[in-house]
């Protein structure tokens, strides 16, 4: 007999699990339906910034696959512009409304996958007010966005709610479209992906490429007229907005799950066992920003929404799924991003990361190259590491440089997830070419001085 | 009492070991001497090609340290244009000859350090020939090729012997200054690091450059004229050559450890504990290009001379010497270089090496790029894995791309070094953004597909 699979979500971790069983079991085995709410599926939301910024010229280059690839390549039923609206478990069916005027109807299922994914958090003073607000979570809301910034009255000033990746690539590319930027971070600096002294080196960027940085303020209101957004107040301030981009961060999209039962963490994410099956619910699966992970280092439950790992616990879901066996191993927070020319790269914990799970770590900080120092191009590379005191081990890294420095990253990520010391991170056999790096590695040169730090404070 | 230390050789693995014994004692305990045959001490020979090619203006910039350096800061007593022509070890003394006239003393020692790199590897046809041939192994020789370069009458074509990373690197830099360059190598396709179907990616960056590879044949002779090189002569043809250069590879100095009777591997490096102390002698000690160490996945001995190892090993005996305690874990020839834009990475074994030392093994190899394929700089980039069969161990890889292609050889390595299986490294949490790679990373890619092929071929 056919096994009917439902999947909520179009997007990366329901996709992926989709294609991946596919790719194990033919459709007369399993029939695969797909529901997503939007118009798109299986597109690279972090792209959005590249094509506002104009680097991508339409919405479709960032679609991996289209709903018509997906019925005809992999025989998968992607019905767009529906809405799953209740899940019974019981009865093992979805309710699913057409968000295009054509009702309601009930899907059943023997395999559900769960893959919303995330909401953006949307402060008070920016709900249900003036036009001219936008989040950046789904291709929708960037060619809202898009639309806004071609329309008449063509804006001019654009203000950035939150300093994180979204909001960071946000300003760029609002730049480079002409606009005046402000960017307003609740934290001392932005960037706080990194500890704060790296974020100075985000922000010096982000000035150069002419951004106004507010940090340490926070949005608290509006100022509209006319149904437009006019500026934003702060507690030092209003500052004038024809456009307002929230990056503030998301949250697990967890409202169905939660009402139809599905066990939440403390994240709020849908709570999974290491096969991505939710808790205690045979044939109920779920992946992507939807789910609380583990965070390999800690064994803590966290909330990390990257696309990456939305694929790989879709790969992961859909092998299991597909009649295979595999585990999702958790996660380091391994992240990377570019501001202008400036690299920024990070895995494992920041210091209050670190602090907050109660480790005693020694700080390395060490200013390199990206190059052989005689080379004419080797710019400035700023390498941190923690470790942890008496046993070494790597607890974190932070990565801030020019050409060649943030995938450097996954070098220590790879260390973090072997468990090393600093002291046998010191040996590693990294390449080594004048214009790579100096014949120290930044990364070694790193590890070496972790290590001299470890036994100092080992005592 | 003072302990009396003698170095042999000023290059990267003498002066790593003398500067960091300093680091742990006093001048008043520990008296250091090193005596080096060149001019130069502490220097980057792999800035030699840059230095030729014009990026780097004079050989000062690639000295590290010179000898008022060492003297002055570190109390190191180095003396320039001294050979070592004997070590006596009942007696515990070497013989150094002034090499500007002053003659032989004997300078006796407690502790010695046996640092004295590599030589060339030179053809007999390259013996005792005309002028035009050089080495490029110390920034002498580098001084001895732009010196010829820059004479009357000026050289128009070269010829480059050898296609590994000096060959490679040389003819660029050859190209950089204007002259017509062929490649002569003896394998089927340049950069002999690689695998083949990896270097034939080189082989077409060479040939974009204006490179002429003449790759399958060897040099057996030369064609000469009032004592200048005029050609070089293969099995095929004869080459027009007004300078040539000398990329064969290099072998262990070991001459004058042969005669003391120091113990040599069988690759002709010295044998030395995993301190790096000399095996079976007290207070000798070697590090760098002369050594033979330890790969650490087949545990054989290799011989493979690079900056970074020397450097490495240094830090090693340094802190042995100095009364502290560390051994070198072994190498995995990790390996970068840079060919044009063509970006070369390489870490554990190729194919030959694998089969050579027994391995049945599953190739992977897979393209991909080196950002989201929707940005418009997105370039190629090959990953080739070799993984053990039914163990899934990881036992190599290279890489080929563009920008941010070689450095990724890094997380490789660290896999490498703690006996990944390509199915975990799917899994690891590498640093994702647009502008650095796909969704999945070229690695992971790789990882994932060489795990498919361990499945399919473990049975």
């Amino acid at each position: 007999m056919t096994e009917r699979v439902v999947v909520i979500g179009g997007s990366a971790g329901g996709m992926a699990t989709a294609s991946q069983a596919r790719r194990l079991r033919g459709p007369d085995d399993l029939r695969i339906v797909a529901f997503e709410r939007g118009n798109y599926t299986s597109y690279s939301a972090c792209g959005i910034p590249y094509w506002v910024g104009g680097l991508v010229q339409n919405a479709d280059d960032l679609i991996a696959r289209d709903p018509a690839t997906f019925r005809d390549e992999f025989a998968i039923d992607v019905r767009t512009h529906h809405e799953v609206t209740a899940i019974d478990l019981n009865r093992r069916e979805v309710v699913a409304r057409d968000l295009r005027g054509g009702g309601e109807h009930r899907e059943p299922f023997d395999t559900l996958v769960y893959a919303t994914g995330a909401v953006p958090r949307v402060p008070d003073w920016a709900r249900g007010g003036p036009e001219g607000i936008f989040g950046v979570q789904t291709l929708d809301d960037g060619a809202a966005l898009l639309a806004w910034l071609d329309a008449e009255p063509t804006p001019r000033r654009a203000v950035v709610a939150g300093g994180g990746y979204i909001g960071v690539e946000m300003a760029e590319a609002l730049v480079r479209r002409g606009l005046d930027v402000t960017l307003v971070e609740r934290r001392d600096e932005p960037m706080s992906t990194v500890d704060p002294d790296m974020g100075a080196l985000v922000r010096a960027a982000l000035c150069e490429l002419g951004i106004d940085v507010r940090s340490g303020r926070e949005i608290h209101g509006l100022v509209a007229s006319d149904g437009r957004v006019r500026a934003v107040r702060t507690d030092a301030s209003e500052i004038p907005a024809d456009v307002v981009v929230l990056g503030l961060g998301v949250r697990p999209n967890n409202a169905l799950a939660r009402t139809a039962g599905l066990p939440l963490g403390s994240t709020g994410g849908v709570l999974v066992d290491p096969r991505m099956r939710v808790q205690g619910l045979d044939g109920v699966w779920a992946a992507g920003d939807c789910v609380e992970t583990r965070h390999r280092l800690t064994g803590q439950p966290v909330h990390i929404p990257l696309g990456t790992y939305a694929n790989k616990q879709g790969r992961v879901a859909g092998i299991n799924i597909g009649g295979g066996y595999l585990t999702f191993p958790g996660v380091l927070g391994t992240a990377v991003t570019k501001v202008c020319e400036l690299e920024v790269g990070r895995t494992g914990l920041l210091e209050r990361e670190a602090r907050q799970a109660g480790y005693d770590y020694a700080v390395t900080r060490v200013e390199s190259h990206n190059q052989a120092g005689y080379l004419p191009d080797a710019a400035p590379m700023t390498v941190k590491l923690l470790a942890e005191r008496r046993t070494g081990l790597l607890l974190g890294a932070q990565i801030v440089g020019r050409s060649h420095a943030a995938k450097r990253i996954d070098a220590l990520a790879v260390a973090l997830w072997n468990e090393m010391t600093v002291e046998e991170m010191a040996g590693l056999d990294l390449g080594y070419a004048p214009p790579y790096s100096p014949v120290w590695d930044p990364v070694l040169i790193a590890a070496r001085k972790a290590a001299d730090a470890v036994r100092a404070a080992g005592c």
